[in-house]
This record gives C-alpha cells, structure tokens and sequence, in this order.
C-alpha cells in the first residue's frame, strides 16, 4: 500500500509500504476512507517533535472501515464505518477512568503519526481499538465526520468547555485559523452575547465572520481597547488563545475581566511572560490542554442532527494519492486559503 | 483617638488623629476591641502600594463593638460585636451579586487601611456596614475571630478553594509563612492523603508540621523529585503558591501532573516565566485571586464549632497602645517567629 | 391613583387607592410604565394564596419610571427607567449573600402581589430598591424588559440551569404554556440536539414548534414510547416539569435516562408519588425551586443583543386602564390563545 | 470447589460447584481470598430480586489473588492481589467512558452475583477483569480493602458526593446500619461542622457515635424539631437516606432547609409521597443512585495512607467455608450486633 512517510526534517514521500497487521488482541486494521493533514503534521515535517521518527507514516484523523479486529476487540466488526481519533485511549489507567484521555499513561495518548504508524495511509493499525474509535451513524458523510477527529473536539474541549463560555458572554478568539475558527463556531453552542475574532490577516477574519464572529480587530486595532470599548471597560468573560505564540497568549491575559478565563489551545515553543504583578489581584483562571476527545459522542450527534456544520471547514478535497500535492496547498495556507483539505479513496 | 498613621515611605507613627463619623447612610462606627498587622501592611510602609496616600490608617482586619450606625445600616445595632473583614462590598454591583466581592465594583473591594482609613486605630468607620460585617456569636473569642478578617479566607478561598483540593488528594503548599500555614490548615478541611510544605527556613517547616503537613522539602532538597517520589512520578494533584516571587510560582508549575491545579495566592510585584512549551499539553489550570470572603460565614462556623483552631497562628500578644512594639516585633518575623500579633483594647 | 386591588376570593377591582410613599430607606417608588399578569396571579384570585389577604394590589412583574428613592439608595435616581424583578432581594442574608434571592431570609424573596403591595397600579413602592431593581439599556423596549420581571428568569433558572441542559442533549418540556414555552426557548441557548414538547392541546403544540421545539408529542401518543424512539431506549437527558400537577410531574421521572435530570418549574398543590422502586438504581437527579433572578443580567443583555426574542410571549396589548378586560384576556387563555398579555401607561 | 448457591427463594447451599473457567478474553479467574456478604444478598434469597436465578453463585464482593487471564486482558497477571468491585465495566459504552459504571450499557453493572455468578466461593470469573478490579498495594490488609467493594465507595458516591457534603455543613444521615455508618465516616472527609444521625435503635445510634456522628436522634424525639433546633430553625444542608423505605425518604424531605439536598441511598421496594406542594419552592435537589466505583482509587489511597479507617465495620470474622454461620450471624444483625462479616480463605 501507499503511505505519507516522514523521511526526518523536511523530507517526505507518498510511497510503497507494507499493509499494517493486528501485533495486539485490543487492535483493529482499518482501511482509510478519508484522511487530512493537520498543523501539527507541518510542524514534525519540520522537526519540531523529535519523538517522531524517520519511516513514521504521519496523519491522526480518519474516516474508514474496519476490515479486521484483533481477538479482544468486542464493540467493532469488520464492515463497520467508524472514526479514527486523534487520541487513542488504554480505557483502564487512572486518566482513562476519568475521561481524561489525552493523558492516557497506558500507551495511548497522541500515539498516531506520531509514536505509531499514522492514518495518511491506505490502511491502518488502530490500538485500543474499541476505545480509540467511534461508530459512524448513517446521516454523516465521510467529510464531515473527519472533522470530529481532532479539530471540533480540540477547539471545543480545550477553548470552549476549558473556557466555560456561557450564554451572554463575550468571548475572544486570539487566532482565525482552523482551530480559531472552530473555536468560534463550537463557542456559539452556548449562546455567547458576542464572539470577537483577532488576528492579523483579513482573510481570516473575513472567515471569522462567516464562522460567527460578531466584531473582528485586525492588524490596526488595539485590541485592548477595543474589547474594553465593547465590554464597558470590564474585559472579556472568556479569550481564547489559538495561535501558539508568547504574544498572543500575553494579549490573551490582558483582554480577560476580573474573574475571566484564559483558555490556551494553541501549540507553543517558546515560554510566555506571565505578568503576576498585574494578574494575581485579578481572580483570572487559565487553562492549558491536550484535547481528550470525551466530547467527540455530543459533537458526532450535534453534526448528524444538523446543530453544528462542519462542512465549510473543507476548502480543498483530493484523492488519496494526491497526498504529496494535498500537502503543497495546505503548507501555503496564506496563499491558497486552505483551511482543511480532505483525501478521498478513489 | 490614637492610630496607626502611614506617614510616606518608610513612615508610620501611633498618633492622635480625629474620631471617625459617619459619612454615608450605609456606614457604621466600630469601636476596635481587637486588630492585627498583615503583611501587606508592611509593604504599604515601603512605599510599593502607592494608592495609598500619606495621612492614612493603616489595617484591614479588627474585631469591635458597633457604637453608631447610619440611617441605612437595617442589620447592625450598636452593642453589635462584629468581624470587620479586609473586604468591603458595596452589595449591589455586577460582582456583589455573584458573591465576588473582592472584585466590587461599587466602591468596595480591598478599601480598609488601602483608600480609607483602616482598623489600626480606636475607632473605625465601616462603609456599605451591613455587607462588609459578620456578627460574632459567644462562643467564639476576639482574637480567634480576628483570623477570619483576612488571613483564614484568603488561604481558603484562593488557596484551597481555587485549588479544588479534594479528597486523596497530595498538596504541595510552597511557603509555610502565616498565609502558606493557613493554607495546609484549611487543606486539611478536605481530607487530601498527603500535605507538602516547601519552603527554605526549618524553623517555618517546623510550624508547618504542627499545622498539619505531612512531609516537608527544605532549602537542601529537591522539591520536584521529591514531589515525584511521592506521587509515583506523577507530580501533585494541587500546588498552592504562598510566597509572590517568580521562582516559587515557577516551581509550582513544574510540580503539579498533569490535569493539575496551581493556586497563586501570593502578593507577586514582578512577572514569571510561563513554560507553555512545556505546559500547553498538560491540562494544567492556574488561577489567581483576591479574597472575596463569600467563605467567612462558613468558616466562622467552623471556628466556633471547634473543628477548624485559630489560635495557632497567635505567637504575640500586645495592648492597643504598644501598636509600635508589634509593628517591630512583626516585621522582624525572621528573629521573633512572629505569625500573627493581636492588639487587644486595655 | 388606580390599582388592581384582590378583594377576597373570586373578586377582584380595578379601583382608587393612596399612591404609594416610601416607608423604609431602601424604598424606590416607580411609576409603572408596562405591567402583566401572571398565572399566579389568577391561582392567588382563586384564593389558593392564603397569605395573600384581601386589600391586596396584586402584581409581580412591571417595567417603569424611578420617581423617587429614599436616603439608603445608592444606585437609583429618579427618571431612571428599571425592571421591577418578581423577587426582592435584601441584599445581606446568608442566602442573597449567595445569590439565592428568592429564599431571602431578610424581608425579600416573593413579596410584590403577594405580602407587600405589587405592580398592578399606576405607582408601586420597591423594597430594597437596589437590590430588586435592573437599569434598563435603550436598546430594550418595555414590552421586551417585561418578559425579564418572571417568565424568563423562572423557565432558564428552575428549568435549564437546574436541569443542566447542555449541547446535545434531548430535553423534554412537559406542558406548552408560557412557561414550558419559555423553557423551550431558554433550552435553546445550550444546544440541545432535540427538543420535545408534551401537551393536550394542539394550540400549545403549535406555538411550542414556533418556540423551537423539534418534536411535539400531542393527547393521543404514549410519551414515554416516543421519547425512547427518538433516544435509542434509553431516555431523555433532562425532563422540565412545568404544568404542575402530579401526573406531568410522575411522567417526567419516567421520561428521563439513567443519569438524567428532572427539573420542576410547575406550582403544585398537591403531593405526587416518587417510584423510588425504580427510581433508586437510576442516578436521577430532581430539581425544585423558585426563580432566584441572579441570570437576569445575563438575559437582559442577551435580549439587548437580540440572541433572545422576548416577543412571541407577548399575545394581547392594552391600555393600563383596561386592566379588568387584560383580566378576562389571560383568564380564558384557552379560548383566547393569550400567552403574555402587556398593559402600557397610556 | 465449594461456593454458596441460591436455590430459590428462601434457600441457599453452601455447596461443591465446577470450578469458573475463562469464556470471554477479558475474563480473568481469581481466587477468592476474603469475601463478605450484602443486606442485597439477604434480598436475593427473600426472593426479592427476580433476575437472580436458582443456582446463581451469590456475592459481589471479594479480595483475592489471580489466577488465570484471558488473552485480552492488559493489566493483570497471575499472582496479582485485587480488589474486585461490585460494578463490573465494560469500559467502552457510553456510560463507562464518563465514569458512570454502574450504568454500564455493554454487560456490566452490577452483575456479579446477580446475573452471572459471584464472589461467595473459592474460585470466581472476574468479567471485563482489566477494568473491574483494582491492583491492592502491600499498605493495605485484605480486610480492610474488602470494605471498598461496596459499602464505602456506595455511602461515598452516593451519599457524600451526590449530598455534595462540604465543610461547615450539618449532615443527617437517617438510618445508622452499616451503609449508614459509612455515610457518616466518608461525610467526615469533607469537614462538616455537624453530623446528626437518625435510628430508632440505641444500639446503632451508639455505633453512629462511634463512626463520627455528633448528635444522635432515636426513637422518641421528633427528628424534624431538633434539626430545625440544630440549624437555627433552617434546616440541615444535605440528609443522607439510608434505609430504604418511604417514610424514612419522606423524612429526609422535610428535614433539609430550602437549598438542601437530599441524596437517596436506601434500596427501595415501594413508592414514596413527594410533598411537591412543600417543595416546590424550596429550592430542593433530590439525587439517587447506584454505586459507580469511580471513587475507588480515591477510597483505596485514603485507606493505605490511614486517612479512613474501614476496620471498625468489620464485626465478625469466618473461614471461609464458615460461610453459612457467616450468614446466620449476618442475617440476624439486630441480635449478633454484626455489621460486617469477614470470611478468609483458611
């Protein structure tokens, strides 16, 4: 079969590889369906995350079948239609007991593309695979269903539910990139009063607003001061952080009201200052989180049901094979607009 | 009426200064049986607090006896023996109505010793009388009640409370100072496995047993390996912050496992170092706070039920008038194993 | 001035009374610029409200002009246009100290129309005005505020926030009048995947699918059947009591999940049976309560933001002079499909 | 090997039975080191519980020493000392995966000695093993960890947790047997300020003394008037029911105070009478519950680090082929002053 694999810092290839086999009782081999690339695919590419190794198939969001199931796997068959997380979950250690299944200490956790061969595949080896997948309903196509595999439940768990945004609130997403503006759409499932987008690019904010930003500030902006404008001088309720960087998880500090919330979702590099002198008077709470995908159940019934659209995350769709030209137009993201792309099995 | 006046940086003098009247409808008069010296109040004297102005009492904790009340004040009589607390609450704003009465927005908030005058004096005038007083039952006795003006609800609220120790829970208290003490105290309220106390003098480890920690890492040890050998690697599920420097809120950080909390409760004047790149994937909550004393109530009844002991935290006892002996002999705490000196009325 | 006086049981008047003065500090008279009527109201006609005594001026819900405050009110100054709230609150009780209003152990709570004199009249005296009054924005019409004095606020607290209604969820509503309808559209702002609505008369299911219910469940269907089919056997996640009568109240408990929740919002008169026989094993949760108003800030602005549409409620318009025919109206709401009937200052 | 049998209703045999062998590859086989009998095993031979049929192996409770597992379990070898739970889990539906065992929709539940056979033998089949035991460390006896099959994780969760228990709280737990005295022992955890018990024997009420309870209610006081006197006419915070009959549930109704809650633990037979035209406006919370075992690992560190104390349940000790003396000794509680029995392989 063919797979995407990292070949070390700033090589990859789409090429021949062999078909994955059950090497445990609780796996499962699926045949990849749908797939797409992540922002944290690009960062191991470059060599951001040393725990990959070269000959790793990449990619940890599916959509596919099973087409065999390891002895010890009781809740899938072959034939079933099913999603792929991004998380893969032992069920018994003390984090899986409690659902807090990103930190998973039984050899589950972020393991796809990751410690263990990935979903940019034509197969797949799923571990712990009856509680590191979830059944497909009828009424969900293959494209909507792979944005449940990490980016809605990502940008919800962490953002929104780590944020608590409730109804009225006024929420700021630091960021409209995909997870910023997943943060945006799964923010109004609690009826917030206003959500504020900031970023420095127009065209992201342009999405914002088709995501359901209420108020955009861009490059020109000071954004304190226009949440204090919006907000009677208060703050934010909430300020979501979806970039990644120590600038605007600072920004984020600064825009929240006494008693506001700070929920960081973006992936950092580098240490941020925390400005103790001015925040320890201020009953702020922040929150930091690898998603744990517990939400994935309530989302999967919001999109089937049609409370929640993941369909405009989808800009680009490819065939499977077209991987290589899959990641030339998610890599220029400015360029192209690429929010998600999809690969299809053809 | 003799007080304890602020008189510029460096400055303080026990003086005659004018009997308070009252000012507002809603204010009362509290003759001053019983007050103490907080360690803010020694910040106030070298100059770091600048919104207070020279001219001012200083304090913000006292017991007394209601002597005038205004027009306004439906729940307080003269006679009344009453806990004023460092928090006053205007009872009506956004935050008042949510029990966030350290964040007032109408006025009060930190106001006593601070933007009014304070408790360290004869006599004292209470704003917003009725929200910013408790009646005193008998059974419980001055200077027991006194340590719920300040010192007992901030360790509780924006320590433990914030913290969400719960049962079976290992907290790591770093600093075993009066607030740090208070903190292990009032943890112990929830029954955690084990209480830690970090700090770098043995004679403040030392009260830090008798309040009740179980293990204690002193300025030789390493605080973050022996955090992990007590938790099998994991780290604690809560650290409480009691000292306000950078480096002791950073070791906290580096001291909880994942999914755990950081409570800052310390006073800090200058920024950390956040590590989000080693943070953001580790679901870690940290919150910061002023007291909102929405607990006093509670802890009072705990105080006069016999299952929560103030009296530890006395070490000396002064007349009102040798209010400059106790300033001395509290501001040298690191000779005199100073915690809390009470000044009674003679 | 005119005032709609309760003169016993089954008699009401529309009749010349002294214009109200202001007897306490904390007192605000209002003019009354907008006024409804409540079921209650009509239980309390009925003389099912013994507290009520006859001389009464019934009413608990009005929007109007701030005409005078006595010397204890900070916050409110004649011409300020206000929300008079169902429940006064005095502010300083161990419950309004947390925000439980409606148990106000210091002279609030229910009062207006039922032990002090209430809003049906052309002035009214507001006890504890600061804390039972809301500024409105200009941005709200009276019609609009007026929705925020009771329905509101008792549907969203007693009903969705007691109830947990969360994204996702299936909620039923049992019974369609205004206050299940409210509860429908309260429901709303968290989510839910479905929305079922129980009741007799198709009039109330048609206006309960105008609210936003997705599934209506009508006098000749087996509820507890048809929820099942719509949640795979298992149940709803939360039911909302809101007729008031033990059979609606027993169906509910039938009606939800394993883990589910039971929220009563109805007024009974009568006992009901609890199947603790099934019931015990099932991790149910139940809810009572009277509405505490502490979300009214946060509905307000959700109205003001136009995320609320405080409208539909409203059926019928009249004059303040009307107010015996606005009677007739509302009480043969069967006949007359009155949901919310407004009277205005002419 | 020998195990004691139900044989219908009123008959039980302790008798020879084929040792359990593996059927599913997540069973695993333990022997049974200590086990203990339930007041539901009592039930089950009253004939009161119709799903257990004759020739079912009774017992949910064991400590003992694998055996043998099945090629699909992860965490357990031959040779491990575990506690065996009385909810099994499935560990993959819905329930299991937010912790909510005990309505395990994949096979689990409570199943041991009720649907499949249980633990009253030598020899016993653990289902779902990897996540229906729990590994044992050396600090802890058999006996005392034997006490954390049931009845403290069932009067913890189900009580204390569900009663949301908190400092300074007055708790009435009403029933002093031995699910009741486990109520009172976990409600010490979090600090209440009093603790009432409610018995109409004096030889329980003397053991409620003894497990932590501060006043005691027997027969010929009227338990609605000393509460009211203990609380200052208000009402207790949380009553706790643990008895299981309608009166008793109707008690705990009129004993809390408006904002109270009542958390169900007694397993009942017949209906109770909700006086919902009382409560309806008081702001009640009424829970019930089948034990999850979520709290477990919690009890268990709790129990090793000598924080709780399980030995004093333990009243009687057998070998275990004592067992039918162990059920007589059980069986007659009233006389023999049993609350738990221990039987210990010889």
């Amino acid at each position: 079969m063919k797979a995407l694999v990292y070949e070390g810092p700033g090589r990859r290839e789409w090429k021949e590889v062999p078909v994955p086999e059950i090497t445990a009782p609780t796996d499962a081999i699926v045949r990849v369906d749908a797939v797409t690339i992540c922002g944290t695919d690009l960062h191991i590419l470059k060599g951001d995350v040393p725990a990959v190794e070269p000959g790793r198939i990449l990619g940890h969001e599916a959509v596919g079948t099973v087409t065999e199931v390891g002895p010890a796997v009781g809740g899938l068959t072959a034939g079933d239609r099913v999603l792929v997380s991004c998380i893969s979950a032992c069920g018994r250690c003390r984090y899986c007991r409690t659902a807090r299944y990103g930190q998973c200490l039984g050899g589950g956790g972020w393991i796809l593309g990751h410690r263990v061969d990935g979903t940019q595949a034509e197969y797949l080896r799923v571990p712990f695979a009856d509680t590191s997948t979830h059944h497909l309903p009828g009424g969900v196509s293959d494209e909507s269903a792979l944005m449940l595999a990490d980016i809605l439940p990502t940008s919800y768990e962490v953002g929104v539910l780590n944020g608590g945004v409730s109804p009225g609130d006024t929420v700021v997403v630091v960021g409209a990139g995909p997870i910023g503006l997943a943060a945006i759409g799964t923010a109004r499932l609690f009826s917030p009063s206003t959500v504020v987008a900031v970023d420095l690019a127009q065209s992201r904010l342009d999405a914002a607003k088709r995501f359901g930003a209420d108020v955009t500030i861009g490059a020109h902006a000071d954004p304190a001061a226009r949440v204090a404008e919006l907000t009677g001088g208060l703050g934010a309720d909430v300020a979501i952080e979806a970039v990644g960087v120590p600038e605007t998880f600072e920004l984020c500090t600064r825009l929240v009201r006494p008693g506001g919330r700070v929920a960081n979702v973006g992936v950092h590099g580098a240490p941020a200052t925390l400005h103790l002198e001015d925040l320890w008077i201020r009953d702020v709470t922040i929150t930091t989180g690898l998603v744990d995908t517990y939400s994935t159940p309530t989302l999967l019934k919001m999109v089937t049901a049609g409370r929640l659209d993941a369909a405009p995350f989808i800009t680009h769709r490819f065939g499977l094979h077209d991987m290589e030209k899959a990641y030339e137009t998610f890599s220029r993201a400015a360029e192209t607009g690429a929010l998600k792309v999809v690969l299809t099995r053809e």
